[in-house]
């Protein structure tokens, strides 16, 4: 069916783009590593650029995948870039790849698998009137309030006076900006088939809606960009992918959980599977990350004798 | 119905077993600690005669669930054991459970709930005179000829040569005895009902079949438990448990896909599904394992400067 293929498109571009966003951070820290070890700004390096560039199409590819799949199908695929992002960097940054990062590239996969088995097969909004009645739903509007207030605390107070010792303060501001940018990726694309398609006097309610969607998405595409280098530039890029990657998609799920209604379509089996998916997801990158930040020393006295 | 309330009975009774086989190894490792401590051979030890009970308990147990629920479903449930075994492990024993042994236990609960999940929902085979058929399909025989050749070679010649210097020896003896405990348990169950309900006198064929298969489980299960002992003795149980799930149930798990053919009421994102769950849970009893094995040393310069 249309709706089928439709999907399997969407997962298509959505494992293409991980990959693609896998290579950004690695390409930024190359880019800001080589810069300091010259003296320059990493504005001047060319790799750097690269990684921004990825960034851009990363992004792209995660537009046209959030209006093809399901918001809770699309995030934790995202994971397939930390895996990407892995042996990526064993190769570029030298960051050797053990056992448990290993474990953690196999874990990403299987996790990956069982989430697309058990991800809703249709769209519970497919059009603009019925994505307006949804933006303005109560539940919605709390949610959305709580996730301004939380950003303004956040960025306000908070990121001045601990964002350089405690990693949480920046994963949570671009956490929190994803409860905006993901959806605003999904209703773009209905608005702007109302908007582009319709007459332009008549249908200026579509034309505000897309021009008010694209808004908030490229601000909170640059808050979001402004943090991660900042994080970038403070942490480990391992420590803070795995942190992110967890924070990130969990928020991404809820928002979309209460704006689109997705699990509404779920049986308690599915929803069950995309939970140990993306939990088996989580550990996997986790692993990958834990991987890269220590160092395993066996223990080869306690094997003959314990 | 009735076949999906016998399924749950199943499932329901190999997580129990699994329990109790996760004690069997910790009880019987701390007897013989405790026996090693104090001069005297293990026989003396009352806490090694529990673990020894609760593997009688535990077998009886596997005998039942896999009576009433498929082998690809009960087998690889017995992670949930590692699991219980390693919890039981840091408290009796003092082996400490750290961050990758609390992800492993995650992954080996994930990895079952989507094994659960995907496995087949009934029965391939039903009646005795079909599973004569399956015992006499050429397949399996050829397969079973194999595996007795494997084990004459394993416990003649490389288990006294080997068996204290490679793990694999023991683990394979005793996985490849698998291949014979797991699809006797099932037969027997079958058998049992044709042999005691018919007349005596003239259904012989039964109750052959179920004496033979009998005899067949007694041997297996003496010689696994002569092996297993042997392993404890000379690797850590860590070690061993987790290179032997991993054997043991990939084994049982291909000797009941060529018996009773499971797998031919799967569609394909069933079989995906089982793959995924299985290599999980795999990983999950890896890292259990690795954690007891393996003193983890975080890099906290690399966190600041990488």
């Amino acid at each position: 069916s249309e709706e089928q293929s439709k999907l399997t498109v969407g997962v298509g571009i959505a494992i293409v783009s991980s990959f693609v966003n896998g290579s950004t951070f690695v390409l930024q820290k190359k880019g800001i590593l080589r810069a300091r070890g010259s003296g320059r700004t990493y504005l001047a390096d060319c790799v750097w650029w690269c990684g921004t560039l990825a960034m851009i199409v990363g992004q792209i590819g995660n537009f046209l995948a959030y209006n093809a799949a399901p918001a809770v199908l699309v995030t934790p695929l995202g994971a397939l870039g930390v895996l990407f992002g892995a042996v990526l960097a064993s190769w570029l940054l030298q960051e050797h790849l053990n056992i448990l990062g290993k474990l953690g590239c196999v874990l990403c996969c299987c996790g990956s698998v069982v989430l697309i088995i058990h991800s809703p097969k249709s769209e519970s909004v497919a059009s603009r009137v019925e994505l307006e009645e949804r933006l303005l739903d109560p539940v919605f509007l709390s949610y959305i309030t709580l996730v301004v207030l939380l950003l303004v605390a956040l960025i306000g107070w908070l990121s001045p006076a601990y964002g350089k010792s405690n990693i949480m303060v920046y994963v949570g501001i671009c956490s929190l900006l994803g409860s905006f940018t993901v959806p605003s990726c999904k209703g773009l694309g209905l608005a702007a088939k109302d908007a582009f398609s319709g007459d332009f006097t008549t249908d200026n309610r579509a034309m505000y809606l897309f021009l008010c969607l694209l808004a908030v998405l490229i601000v909170c595409i640059l808050i979001q960009f402004t943090f991660i280098n900042k994080a970038l530039e403070n942490f480990s890029s391992n420590m803070f992918e795995a942190v992110y990657y967890v924070v990130f998609t969990s928020s991404v799920i809820l928002a979309s959980a209460i704006l689109f209604k997705e699990w509404e379509t779920l049986g308690l089996l599915d929803c069950l599977g995309i939970l140990c998916g993306f939990t088996t997801v989580s550990v996997g990158v986790t692993l990958l990350r834990i991987s890269q930040e220590a160092v395993i020393t066996w223990t080869p006295a306690k094997t003959k004798e314990e």
